[in-house]
């Protein structure tokens, strides 16, 4: 198995250290390629206004036969100049371990878990790894997700995954011996609320910076509830958002019709 | 109906100009919160890192009754700033008139898309609108695509669109009198070759320009193919992105217990 390893917290991460290094005892990990500071909430983005420097890190800073590289692009940008550029051989994609965790709607906010579907784009089978670190935790247990991931990717190299998905895993912030087990899941919901802190700048503009709390809905099932009740969650993401029952009901409802009758299109 | 609009090519877009005047014709529209500049390919990035900056437009930009606003945020941080911060009254928020397709995986890179699936996380349907215009196309029909947009915004008023859906349409770059007609799609298949212009910055450094030619596979009820035959393709996509026949499939294989079991967990 050879992994291409990224994140979006940036090369200086202890979550890309940690897990770089179990990659690697293994003899699984072939490069390292990370934004040079942190990136995190960058999505799916990519550079597209701009060239993207790439450079090599010193050979001390991950493993001395594993390449290393920083990139001043996003996440997303890592794993396509690795796999498209740098050739990187590789037959999964690692991002993480993200410090903070990726649950519910996060996935497409999440530069962690959108450079892992930028390999599963790129045809690697890869996982996202978080670590659901919580504002006041005094200790980051990333020795947990990065043992967690390895599982994952064993398992995944030995029953395969299908085409188009990615696992999206969460970890919870604790010693491996206080970990549940694991649990299957699906998106769950959670949201923002109170988001803003209103300021003004200097020449007295309007000025707003993202923030607030959270609001998890526990259902049976989702990964927020997983995580809460100790469980590391691993959810299928699947790359096609199509809405197929809405796209099924909009064809019976005879939606093409009459939205070519209002412009009188035919 | 109160429309919040958005794009990603920034608030001096002919796309934003032109699909806002045909809103405000309509009494549809509430206010334009844009980007400051280009910003494509920003897929639902958000920015974390720092305040973002809102200044109120000339009145005389857009149209003298409507509030509107530039942005040196994110496409998506446009959404979130005006439904939470500005408490933009809207029951819709429609992205774009993009100045290029959205079409296969292009959803999760797109700003304009990333923009609408961030009203419908924030409870309003949402609708993302691209002009497919080809490098070489010497118009731009941007009348066309806000046609189309207003009919898919009756459709949605009067049928209703199901929570956790935004409608991705693209509009062939064409007159009205010659497109065909609608389809509801989806998710095509289009990769992109070649993707980089390699370089050397002033100080030698590896730099890497993305680009690439694109390469469309033609399948039947796709959006890429819609829009080669000549008609408007409406995508219903769904945030909810969890894959359920592969989370079925581990549940049933046992990867649960697997899993643990590797971990000497239980």
């Amino acid at each position: 198995m050879k992994v291409l390893l990224t994140n979006d917290d940036g090369v200086t991460s202890p979550g890309i250290q940690i897990i770089s290094r179990m990659l690697s005892e293994r003899g699984w990990l072939s490069a390292v390629i990370a934004p040079d500071r942190e990136r995190s909430g960058m999505g799916h983005a990519i550079t597209v206004d701009r060239p993207v420097r790439v450079r090599p890190l010193d050979p001390g800073m991950f493993s001395p036969d594993v390449s290393a590289y920083s990139c001043d692009g996003t996440p997303t940008d890592c794993v396509t100049i690795g796999l498209e550029a740098l050739s990187v051989q590789s037959d999964f994609v690692v991002s993480g371990i993200n410090q903070g965790p990726n649950l519910g709607d996060d996935v497409t906010y999440s530069g962690t878990a959108c450079a892992a579907i930028e390999g599963v784009i790129l045809g690697r089978p890869a996982v996202a790894v978080s670590l659901c670190v919580k504002q006041g935790d005094s200790f980051k247990h990333n020795t947990t997700a990065a043992l967690a991931a390895t599982a994952i990717l064993s398992y995944a190299e030995k029953n395969g995954l299908p085409e188009d998905v990615m696992l999206n895993v969460n970890v919870p912030n604790e010693l491996l011996r206080n970990i549940k087990g694991f649990k299957i899941t699906r998106r769950g919901k959670r949201s923002y609320r109170d988001k803003f802190i209103c300021l003004k700048d200097p020449q007295g503009n309007d000025c707003y910076w993202l923030g607030g709390s959270i609001e998890d809905t526990w259902e049976e099932g989702s990964d927020v509830t997983a995580v809460r009740d100790g469980y590391v969650s691993v959810t299928p993401v699947n790359l096609d958002m199509t809405d197929y029952a809405v796209l099924d009901d909009m064809l019976s409802n005879g939606a093409e019709n009459a939205l070519a009758r209002s412009l009188n299109i035919r």
